[in-house]
């Protein structure tokens, strides 16, 4: 885990890390929100929508920003404090592998809070999912 | 599960529904996610950064707005299209008794998707996390 401080951090750092998305992954979303949805659980129900398969919560997809700002950058020091504009560009499926990658675009130090600019993109490089993350740089 | 149409939706509809947090949620968020900060998970790290208890995660408590929109308003014919300006404006900890509310406040016929308000609070009746949704209506 990183443990950037305020004074560490500069505009333009960068961070990355993968993951892959597992149908334990889904269960274990489905169980902590009750989101019952059946485009998350049916083949069937997904196809008759459009969709080739079930698709991955996009709340699932999202909660990856948790870890973008609470390991990578600052990492220890971290206080997410907003989220905004979580847009879901593409569909997730089980399986897929995701790049979740992170930009430094705002330094406030007045506030103690930096601005990351994070996108997560599949292994086509599609981009599925874009965020603006304000996280408080608590050292 | 609603089921709601397109054509059944109104400007004001409103849904709710309550959640209380417990630790296996907490652990399952960690399991999915891979966010290790210490500030969700040791009380003396928390206690040095201000606060009374280990903290939920903000993402975790934002997880419901997915249940709002796939289970509620609209429920079945769901599509989440876009999570605007999540703010975490207080602290949530494990058994913590929260209840979300959506409100709709636009409805977009020529794209099939209407806006939800979103906000959640604790037993307190304090505003703890916020947002607007938007999600597609597929019927």
């Amino acid at each position: 885990m990183k443990e950037y401080e305020l004074k560490d951090i500069q505009l333009g750092m960068t961070a990355e890390f993968g993951v892959t998305i597992t149908e334990k992954m889904q269960n274990h979303f489905r169980e902590i929100t009750g989101d019952v949805n059946p485009m998350h659980e049916s083949k069937e129900f997904a196809l008759e929508k459009g969709f080739p398969d079930k698709l991955v919560f996009g709340m699932l997809t999202a909660s990856f920003f948790s870890t973008l700002v609470g390991v990578y950058l600052p990492g220890k020091n971290c206080l997410f404090q907003e989220c905004q504009n979580i847009r879901f560009h593409a569909p997730v499926f089980v399986g897929d592998e995701l790049t979740i990658k992170g930009e430094v675009t705002e330094i406030d130090e007045r506030f103690k809070r930096i601005t990351v600019k994070a996108i997560i993109r599949n292994k086509e490089n599609k981009k599925i999912c874009s965020a603006k993350l304000i996280a408080g740089v608590t050292k």
